[in-house]
Order: C-alpha cells, then structure tokens, then sequence
C-alpha cells in the first residue's frame, strides 16, 4: 500500500513526475557519516536523461536535489534525512492524448483501478521512472558510508537485446575495473560489445521500437554472517528494494536461473582457507547462503524489459469509455532504459546492504 | 532478522530440522472461513518426502500438524493460528560428522557466523527445509480461502537440468490443467518430458551428484487493481516470500530474463476488450502492471538449485579450526529437490495473493 | 530508530527547528478525497504560537505548508503526501550558549549520547515541539476524511497547574460543543475555569516558571468493532502515536487511573438497546473493550509536564565536559505548551482512527 | 490486525482460553544466552491463579511450557523460540450461559463484531487474561538476559481500591528490595499497606464485587542513550506492550499525570556528576528524556480497573438477539486482578527493553 521501504534503513519516497515535486526520506542513517554531496551529485547524473547517452530521452532536467533535514555540516545527524528533487520540466501537453487510452506495458489501467481515477496520470505520475531520481539520491548516501567501510558496488549492462557483455569477476574482482565502469556513460567492461549494443538501440529507435537487456551488479568487502534465512535474508531485501524499480521482470542471484542447468558437483562451491580466511573457489552461490552472506561477493542480475513507451501504433482499450482504441504514443521517451537503470540497480543494492549491516551491529564504527 | 513475513497476512515460522517441532502461526486470517483439513494434508503430502517421488530421500515423516489455536469447529477464528508438526524421525547421528566442516552450497558456515556458534546445526535446523512444511501448512489454509472466492493457483516443474516440460497457457489458462497438475506425484504437463527428467534425476542420483531446475507459477481469478507501485506491491509480495524458500536463486514474472531479447513491440501486451473486461492479447507482463494486477493470470518462475547435498567427496574446510578438509555427506538426501519445491511455490503465492486481496479490501465477503 | 508512524497510515515526519525545513509524508491514504486547504491551515494556527495565546512563545512563524505530492486538483490522489514547512524564523544566536549544557527536561543529554554528538541542537533539533507541526498537518487531512463520514474530534484543556475545566459528556457527546471549542484561542468548556487557568500560566511566566496540564480528548461517531486485542488495538495505536508527541507523560483511556479507585460494578459499564444499537449507559471503558471500539465515544486523557525550558537559573552539567553547572535558558519558550498541545493531540487521534478504520475495511466510499 | 509486537525482539501470541493450547513465538532473541528454566517457571509461577493469592480464582493450572524451538542444550539458538502452553483444565461448561449475552466490561460484544461471530468466546477466548501466560514466559527469557547484564525490573502493587503502598526509590533504587518484592505472594513494600488491601479485596468479594489499582515498574541499569524521539521511543515501546495487556486502562512515566500540577520548577530534574557519570537529583522524568534513557531508572505506572466479571446481577444486552438483557456470570473468577497483573507489566518491560537495547546495538556481548 506504501512506498516506503522499511527495514533497518526506511526509504519513504514520494511525488508524481508532473506535480510539483519528488523526494525521499531516508531514516535511521548512522549519525556523523560525512557525506560528499558532488559525489552524490555524479552518481545522480549517471540516471538522468542526457543525449550523450545511447536511447535517453533528450528530456534534460536539472534533478538538484536539496537537502531539507537530517544533515549538518556535510555529516548526517542521525535523524531523517529528507531531500526533494522540484519539477521543473514537465511538457504535460505531450501526455494529453493519452489520458484515457491504456499504453500497453504501463500501468495507466492497473493504476486507474488501484487508485479509483483519482491518482495523477500524467507523466505516469507515481509509477515513473523519473521516481527512481530519489531511489537513486538514498543508494548515493548509502554508497558513501559503506564505502569508507571498503564496501563497493558496481553494476553494469550484460546485454541489451542478446548482445552480451563481458561478466564480472565474481571470485576474485577487479575493483579497479568495478570503479572504472561507474564513470562511463555507457558502462559495459567490453567497448565492443557496448558499440554493438549502441547499434541495437539506435536501430530499435529508429524502428520507433525500444529494447531490454541485463543488468549485473557485484557488492564486495561485505563480511560474512550478515543476513537471515526465511524472510529477512539478504536475497530477500535485495530483491525487494530492486521490484521497486519500474521495468524490472526478474532477479536472480549467483548463476541464478543458469542453475537450473548445472550438477551439484558443478554448482557447489567447494570452500577453501586463503590465509584465515574461508572462501570458495567459484562463486555459484553468490556470496548468499542461506540468506547470509558468506564473504564472497553479493552478486545478482536484474531482467529490464524493453520500454513499454514506444512510438509504433499500438491496439489498446480506452479504459474508460471501454472499448477497444488504436494508440501512437508521442513525446520523450527512451528507446532502452537500461543504460539509466544501472545505477538505479547500484543504489538499491547499496541500501540493502548497509540496512542489513546496520540490522546485525555490523558496520563499523567511525573512526573519530 | 526474523523469520516473521509481516504483511496483512503475517507467517511466522519456527523450528530446526532435528527439535522438538517445527511449526507456524498464521496471523490475521478472515474469520469464518471453513477449512477442510484433509485437502490441507493433501497439500502438504505433495511436498513430504516420498520413496514414490523422484529424487526424494526415503526419510518419511507424519508430519501431522496439529492445530492449538484459531480454529473453531472447522473454521478460522480470526485469532492467529497456530500449527505444530513435531519431529519425530529424527536421525541425529547422520549427521554427527558434519557438524564443524562447512558442506558447500548449505549453510553451515554463514550460520554459524551468523548466531556465533550456537545454533542447532543437526539436519540443517532452522535453515532446513524441512522448516517448508509449515510453510506449505499456511499455504494450504490460504489456499481454501481464495479457491472459494474463484483464486486459484498451480505450479508444475518447468524443467529438470535442462529438460523442458510445456508451459502453461498464461493467456487463456486451462483450469483443468491446473487442478489435474496439482494430483500428480510428479507434476509435469507433458509425460514423457517428465519421463526424461525423471531419467536426469536418476542418473544424478547413481552419479552421487543432484540436479535442479525451474518451477513455473500460476495464479488465475485475481482481480485487476490489486497491489502498489514501489516496494508494496505484488512482485515484490510474492518474492519476498519466494526468496524464504531454501534454494531458491531466483525469480522472474512474465517472460522475465526473456523480455531482455525482445523488442518493445513484441513484448508490449496490446490492451483488447472481452466483453466489459478489458485483457491483454498476450501475457508477457505476467499480469502484473506497475505492481498492480491487470486482471490477467499471475505468471511467474523460480529457479531451484541442484540439491547441495551430494554424496561425492568435495573440498571444504572445518570452519572452527581453520582448515582445509575433504567432506563426505551421508545420510539421506534428495538427489532432486525441485519435485518437492513446487507445492512450496504454490503455498508462497496463495499466501501472498490472499494478503494483498485483504490489503486491498478485495477478498469477497463470505456468503452467510 | 525511526520518525515513521508505520501502521494502515503511515506517517513520516523530518526535519530539525533550525534546519531548512520541516515535514512530513502522510502514505496510504484512500484516493480521491477533497481536502480543503484552507480549513487545514486554519487547524495549523490553532497549534501555531500566537501572542494571543496564553503561554505562548512570541515567536511567529508562517508554517504554510507546500504540497510537493499526492495531491491534484484539491483531492488526494492515493500516492505518498509530502508537506514541507520551511523554517523561516531561526534565530540560533538564541539558542548560543546552550551547546553542552543539558537543559533539564529536555533531551540534549539523551540526545548527545543517541546520535553521537552528530545531531542538529539548535532549538532542540528533531526533538522541538515544531515537529508537531507537521503531525498536525497530517492530522488535519485525516480529520477531513473522517468528518465526512460523521467522525469528529475534539479536544480541550481539562486542567493548568491543578484548576479544572468541565469534562466532555461522554455518553451523550454534545457536538456543537466538541466543534465550537475547536474554534477558541483558549480551548476550554467553562470560562470562568479557563480565566483561572490563564491566571495560573501568567503567574507562572512572571515567576520565570512554567505550569502543565491534562488534556482531554473524545472522537464520536466510530462505530463498533474496529481494533483488535493484544498489540493492534485501538489503545496501542493512539498511545503509540501520542507519545510521539514532546512533553506528553501518560495516557489513560476512558476513567483511567480513576478505575483503580472504583469497584467493578461502579467501573463496568451496563449494555442497553437504544433501538437497534448497543450501547452503554455509561463510557468508563472510553469507547474501546479489548482493544476494539464499541461505538461509544473513543475517550481518553493526556498528561503535559511543565514547559521544560524556564528562565530561572537551574543546577545542571556540562555533558561534554562531564562537570556540574548553573544555567539560564534565554530566548523564547512557552510558560505553557498545554494550549498549543490540545489540537497536536486531536491531529494524533484523528490520525489513529482513520488507520484503525482503515485497517478494518471499515472506512465507508466516497459517493460519487 | 496482528498478536504480534513487531519491533527488534519480535513476539507473536496465539490461543485461545478453553482450546488446544496457547503459546509464543519469541522471534530474534540474541543467540548463545544460558536460560535456567527453573526461574522461568518462578516467573510464570507468580502469575498462575493460584489460592494463595489474594483475589485469585481457584482454577489452578500447570502451565508447563514445552520449547518447542530456539533452544539447544539451555540456550538460545538466535532463532524463534516457540513455546506451547497446553489448555487442561477447561471446563467450558461454566460459560455456556453466557454465549449472546455481552458481560459488562468484557469484549463479548465489540469481538463479535470484529471476527464476525467467529471467534472462539469460550472463557474470552483470545481476549482472556490466560493470554498473559505466554507473555510472561517471553518477559522471563527477557529478564534472564537482562539481568546477566545487570539490568533489573520489579514492579509491585502501589495501590488497591485507593489504599496506598510505599513508591520505589526511583532516584537511588534499591536492588534488593526490588529482587525481594518479586518473591512475595503479594507483591508490595509495606506489610501493612498489602494487608488492608487484602482486606479490600476480601470485600469486594464478599460484595460479589471487584476492585482494581495501580502497578508501579522500575527498571535499573540500562545505560543512557536508548531509545528515539517521535514513535520509536522507550516510551512509545512499553506503552504499545503495556496496552496489550487486559484491563489496562492507562500509564504514565515517571511523575506522569501528578506533573500536570508541578511548576516546571519542580519537575525539571537538575543534572549533576556522580564521578563520571551524569545522574539527575530526582526523576521526575521516569528516566526518559525525548523518547531516550537519561541513564536513571525506568519508572512508570500502569492503571488496572477492577476484574470486569463480577458476581452481582448486572443489566446488559444479548447481543444477537437485540434486547435487554439481565446477567449474572457464574464460575471462576478474580476479584482483584492487580495482584496477579504485577509480573504480567514486568515481563512487558523486560521485552520492551531488551528490544530497544537490541535496536540500539547496546547488548553487552555474552563473555565465552
């Protein structure tokens, strides 16, 4: 009924994306994180639109977000920190004709019925993408306190429309590789495999088509013992936060649905001791077992579907008037929204695993 | 940190594999609801192990629940309910060579960081998955609530390391279909892919190794409007549940990873009218919008992992004393889990389409 | 750990006194609901602090609320609804001398320890009696959504410093009285009493001393049946969000501390039909048995305590120094908070109540 | 909705008075605690009816709880802890006159409507005062844990149908009249003071009468720094707990309803330095300041009105049939429940403190 995620960490965010405003508070921050807020601000610019970045919209928006408690001095305080994010361009007259034509994949129909007609359609309104600026704000701050704690996140595209990327080193990862890619417009570890990607999405534009693909995500440093089986587990939290992102269609953990097709014998990963240390020579598993993490780097994929805004004429139903409509969808929209979603991914992670530090007295105290 | 699933509907779950029992209450129910035990015992004899079941260990149990509250002369209460199963054939000394060197792919390990020594480690304890029984038990009450209302939900085994069984019509489902799956011992549409799963499953099993695969998930009947966007709603309901599942590694609702090869114009489900409902030609979207139910059957797919128990000797350390160590596991175990998994699937999906119904106001009244 | 109400409703609250601003996220509330903002603002003023208001601070705020979401056209749209109130008026030259002396009553010591020494002090930070602002403003929307349905709410002085108002009848509630009193400067039933009241707070002020009181609270037209027993009741969730509110010290339902001087047949309350409605002849139980209401007026009392801030000079520590000190507390501050404290708790109730009903299905539709 | 208090330490209530059995599920205990089960039967013990006891009915019970999880070898696992008390000495037959007539004070009438009349009224069913056995038991695995930290809780009977005991010394408590008071039959500092409350009791029933009175709790030893401002608080904690318990009507910290009548002169508590530590002179503030522990003891009062079943005729309603009724209740009951309440708030206090101290990761590590 909410949108507000609440674990260790709370995350409530709110606003639709043409009123007058969007923003999040994040409660239950540790107190006296010195927070970067240009740091934050560049790992927001990686989700805005941006015509330099293959299948964006051109849609430009400023996104600054401001700060209104919960911070002093650049370090948080402890209590809720609440940022806003104000709207600043937003074309309604674009959305008009679409007011009461269902757009096939989106959730004009479904929303209308949750909400008895009365929520804000235009623009999508709660269910946009643009809901993920805020989602995106919190996985920034998260990412600063984790990181002084040699805990690091990076995500990046695996495929776009079966063009595939090179995968991660999940046993022994590159961090080096891991910060490189964050800084890229188009972060995949394979230049030619993104210019191939580049090429499908141009095409799928110009077909006035859109496409999908896969996001991988690696978080490393966290320790082993944080989690939970049943339904408190780190799986469990993980893939909550991520089916708050629109477009998500699946997660799946370690080798995930590939295991499905492997042996016991293949997909154990049989521990060894490197130094004091337990670790395992592959890393099928994720870095979860049983719901607590093992050492080993958290690591998951998340299915993205192709936008469901595409400017092809489509068969639909007025859902009010109830009768079947013809639909062309005008306007700004991006022919492939995983590009945008990587660092959306990254800031979901980011917080469901300090949540889950700060669940089990695991994050390490400040050094004064 | 809790083995509490705290939405309308609240579960919570308690037991270790070798205890005095193991058991759920169930937290919230409608009242008045008539439940018929025997197609609860029904229910959870899909899951119990079973000689006649492929890949199942031999190990048999009662597991007889017994009802100590929330039920009055066969109806529900309102009250919570609470069902014990007490362990009865419990082997302990299968296990006692197992108890400080980390059996790969279980979680012995991350357990016993995660409660510092002290948990009931014998059969797996409170991360066994024995602990499903309770589960199936709730899934078998919520089961009769929706199936009264026109709700109803099956599962079958999609696929066994790689070989394929038909898939459900998720468009126009077939009822029968459904309920004739839920009888079998061994729940595949198509026999004879069943026969040469089962093949698979025998082969690992001479192999000393195991196999998994996919369970594939439907729910027909719910109305559209039900759920949120963001972290409320209906796929990350069913995944937060799905992931309290031993050996889950993923999930996918719709065509899922699959919606990452298509175009937006394949994958986009065009809207149509059916009389005064509105339906969509295909079901890529699994019918879920925005988090919302569009009215169209749930669709969804898990991904199980070969067992983790396999009788090869595999590399492993003794987690206590730091040391490399060869493991050998005896004792029973199933060289097959995903036979017993698919009923679990169910259960997690009727308990949590019935909580989003009540949080939505949408379950029915009873007729009086 | 959190400033979430987290019930039906949820209710966010942010913000420090001296920081940018203040607000809240009121989540979950039903769709298309009018609210009339006017009559909001004029629930605000009655907590706002006002040269007119006896005991009141002179300091003056705007508080004008801006709606960033969940809001279109006048009704809410069913999404999260953010309020930001910005701080306009923070003189923290005041509030200078203060820093690592622990005001007795108050917070600062507590609050060091808690936050680390990262917290916002300045004007008490988080913990100022301003964050009730945002409380009545959430209180405000729910009260519009209840008294269209015939739920209305009221509370009023009961006592200052040991001299009496009249108490509600709460058996045959008057309602003209309950919304008149809604309406003074100085909410009390009997004039004369609240003349002798406003005489004991301006001796107390002369004195450079501060008086508390009772505050009286009473909510009509909830019908029978909504709550449940043990930690969900109606009781639990108005106390839960009442000590949400700085300076309250104890609650009691119905005649409260006063049943433990009472016998059972004096105490319990005889049932009778008034028609086809149970009622009781009279409302020791304050409208709530077992934690659901009965359809009697909802009844129940708040303790205030003194102002904490007084100009006299007070014995105290420095809590960073860790050494015994005088103190004089300058700028501004209330030599009686009861006043402003009467529509806070009216905001509280009004909030529980909707959740409650809410909760139980129980909140009739909007006619169309 | 739910019998489950849901916040760092998680407990879920179930049963119902005359059925199979009634129990807990004490969710996210600490692992590794040493619990002498003898002590935790000492603690039930002092609840149980039992003829010793003043104002108890003589229905005696064993009230054995069998673990049933999250213990091994006399220690916690760190998973839930589930424990079943078996229902033997229910003689239903009592009841069976008074199934459609509402007992005054009782939630005969408001539970019918709430569960639709299809809760279990035999003996109350849920809303039975029986319901506090389990609630005991989980407050006396609390308290071992506690008090292995040096934190201590005792409360007594302060008054009874207006006779007054001696108040604790909640400035410089004293431990061991607090641990004597815990092994008395009737639980009150001064000798005299409890025998003319026997007196009073022996009254009322003599009268076919009850009377009812006020609990006084204090907890020792939790360090400053615990707790949170707005709904997360200590007081907010023991508060939602305290009301979970039948027949309470009201609680106040500290000086509570009696500050309402101080000068804040008087109720401000100087701080002062005792060595290195800061302390205040009195407590009028009940050791929480802004939601959080000042380091000084604990202190609140709990109201008890008088057992609501009474003996004398009384005029009530049959609440099916619609028309006036007169009643007179048979059978086993208390005329004073105040006595037996006492350990009922201790165990409420112990679980709520250990669940702030665990949200606080302020739970002195166990020494191996």
């Amino acid at each position: 009924m909410s949108s507000i995620w609440n674990r260790t960490i709370k995350l409530s965010i709110f606003g639709e994306s043409h009123g007058v405003g969007i923003g999040a508070v994040l409660d239950n921050l540790p107190p006296g994180e010195p927070i970067d807020m240009n740091h934050v601000l560049q790992f927001m610019a990686r989700r805005a639109p941006n015509s330099k970045k293959s299948g964006s919209t051109p849609r430009t928006e400023a996104d600054q977000p401001e700060i209104l408690s919960g911070m002093l001095d650049g370090h948080t305080t402890g209590v809720p920190l609440c940022a806003v994010i104000r709207n600043t361009n937003t074309r309604s007259v674009d959305y008009g004709n679409i007011t009461t034509l269902a757009r096939p994949g989106h959730a004009d129909f479904t929303g209308d019925i949750r909400y008895q007609g009365a929520n804000d359609i235009r623009g999508g309104g709660h269910f946009s993408g643009r809901l993920t600026a805020p989602l995106v704000f919190a996985g920034a701050i998260c990412q600063q306190i984790l990181e002084r704690r040699g805990i690091y996140c990076a995500a990046h595209i695996l495929s776009i429309h079966g063009v595939k990327d090179q995968a991660f080193d999940t046993v022994s990862p590159d961090l080096e590789q891991m910060l490189t890619i964050r800084t890229k417009d188009f972060p995949v570890i394979d230049e030619k495999a993104g210019n191939s990607m580049r090429v499908e999405i141009e095409k799928a534009r110009l077909n006035l088509d859109s496409v999908g693909g896969i996001i991988e995500c690696m978080v490393t440093g966290v320790p082993a013992g944080i989690g939970s089986p049943m339904f408190d587990g780190m799986e469990n939290d993980i893939a909550s936060m991520i089916f708050g992102i629109p477009a998500v269609r699946g997660i799946e953990f370690g080798t995930g649905f590939g295991a499905a097709e492997l042996l016991g014998s293949q997909h154990n990963d049989p521990f060894y001791m490197d130094g004091d240390t337990v670790k395992t020579k592959t890393n099928h598993h994720g870095g979860i077992l049983g719901g607590i993490t093992s050492g080993m780097p958290i690591h998951f994929k998340v299915a993205i579907k192709p936008t469901a805004s595409i400017s092809q004429e489509q068969d639909t139903v007025d859902y009010k008037q109830h009768k079947d409509e013809k639909l062309v969808i005008h306007g700004r929209h991006d022919s492939c929204i995983v590009v945008r979603a990587v660092p959306v991914v990254e800031a979901a992670a980011n917080i469901a695993v300090l949540s889950q530090l700060m669940q089990h007295n695991a994050l390490e105290p400040l050094e004064k």
